[in-house]
């Protein structure tokens, strides 16, 4: 999407203009180094796209862009090291590179600079935009606190699926968004339309991404079948469960009690048995129907047609990588 | 001080009230279990005493008393796991009760929910609060960074040492003293004053507390000789390295590149050299012009005489601890 990439070359420019690169530098180094080795920033993306869209300058909302992305950078520097992740976006991850404790403390002053991000605008404006960061930022602690509870219970419901992937990672899309949209001088309702909006593109793209992830083609630096390796009770497995004969089911249950040394074997059992239960289909139902929700959330908001179709095209781009 | 006790009171009457107890728990158990074991709870008791000596109820700051609580709090679950620290205030803590990645994430979401209690003031001075609290926060961090930093350097200077302390516990005191103060509507010059009044008596007071923990009588829930056990370069072992003869100085940096597992000899034998130093006698007067600085920040502000005689009050209390 063409009309993306300028958002993207944009920030990446500010990024670059903007490396913290002071001292003491043992806590800013890390800093600098998982900002700099790449991600997709589409939520720096999203909220310059909604600030112009909205009808003002997408440099305005540059500040706020970099909130999002340093806060979603310092929820991966402490996820990491709960996950004793080794590699991220292909590199070493921080802890690995400098240690655990450097990843906590260069993760904490990350979050306090997401913040001091938002001090650039008036004060009406970034009282609004520190309300909905708040509660974002909160929601994400309680959905990474679900993703970890769940990893020891043995009773989640696809409900509870759900709400943990939406707080886990839906609602940093559907605010990065409603500040790009409330930067860009839209009214209040309607940029809470747009934040339903990404809330839900989020969780479409969440089904797809645990879909990539289980039966995609392998991809440099990301482990194929990591959800299946770490037992990560994906709706994939959760709606499997349910599908299966008592037999299957048993077999699955003990597949995901074990973490082997060698996989392989492991991963290609487990997606023999998702696909005997034609799993596919129910999770592209509930994909499509996020992404109507979505899209729903679009009409109601007050802008002219053809700036709307610019969400919808991002909307469609996001959610049509394929298998 | 029974002044005091009153505002102490009040903001442990208010914690009682807002535990937070509620899903998912494992996120917040943590936070009432830190909260709830104890602790001076200077910094909220400060920020209380600003502004109703500033003019308003005492009441009306409490929800920003609890955030530079929860914040204060949020440090020590992040700082004990990089210090391997077992007890705070006597009990466990938290890493150690509930795990690392406990305390990870149950500190961050305790970092956020001290911009959270932000929320309820005025847009206008929310703003001011969030600005004197990001910046406080960020220098705390850093100030952190350094004292990791000081463990492996040999070059660590008596200056460096000061603006460490500053940063990493004497911000905070003189935020919180600010932040009241513009709660109770101090014009922002004197609150500014305050400010520097509450952060040149932490310096002091961490002064103080260097020495209480070198010299002072052993206290419950505290491992006397910490620092020396710990190698901390404080200003003590700084200056004593000054003063002293060639000999004591090789002796006294080969003391402290050993951690033995029964430090009783080497305790000892360090305060013995510092003590030959007569480093005590510098350490009072660089305490005493501190306090001096502080108290004459108090003379710039607009405030009747008496108001600011309970400000002094508040300063001899807590710079009159006995060894």
């Amino acid at each position: 999407m063409e009309f993306l990439q300028s958002y993207k070359t944009l920030f990446l420019d500010y990024l670059n203009d903007n490396k913290f690169g002071r001292p003491p530098h043992n806590l800013y180094i890390p800093v600098d180094y998982i900002l700099t080795i790449g991600g997709k920033r589409i939520r720096p993306l999203l909220l310059l796209m909604a600030a112009d869209l909205a009808g003002k300058k997408a440099e305005t909302a540059l500040p706020a862009a970099m909130s999002v992305e340093v806060f979603h950078n310092f929820t991966l520097l402490h996820d990491d090291i709960m996950d004793e992740a080794p590699l991220r976006r292909g590199k070493m991850t921080v802890h690995e590179k400098y240690g655990s404790n450097a990843a906590i403390l260069s993760g904490d002053v990350m979050m306090l600079y997401a913040y001091k991000y938002l001090e650039n605008y008036s004060s009406e404006l970034a009282m609004k935009l520190y309300k909905i960061f708040n509660n974002m930022a909160i929601e994400v602690c309680d959905g990474q606190q679900m993703d970890i509870d769940f990893e020891t219970r043995e009773d989640v419901s696809i409900v509870e699926y759900l709400e943990m992937i939406t707080l886990k990672t839906s609602v940093l899309i559907g605010a990065s968004l409603q500040m790009g949209a409330l930067i860009g001088g839209l009214d209040e309702q309607s940029a809470n339309h747009l934040y339903h909006f990404g809330k839900n593109v989020g969780i479409a793209f969440q089904m797809q991404d645990d879909v990539l992830d289980t039966f995609g083609e392998p991809k440099v630096g990301k482990q194929p079948g990591g959800d299946i390796i770490q037992n990560k009770k994906t709706y994939l497995y959760l709606k499997t469960l349910e599908l299966v004969s008592e037999e299957e089911k048993n077999e699955l249950l003990q597949l995901y009690a074990t973490k082997p040394k060698n996989p392989t074997q492991k991963v290609a059992r487990v997606r023999d048995i998702m696909k005997s239960a034609h799993v596919l289909v129910h999770s592209n139902e509930v994909k499509s129907e996020y992404k109507n929700l979505a899209f729903s959330h679009l009409d109601a908001i007050k802008m002219e047609e053809e700036v709307k179709d610019k969400f919808r095209m991002f909307g469609d781009f996001l959610l049509n990588r394929n298998i």
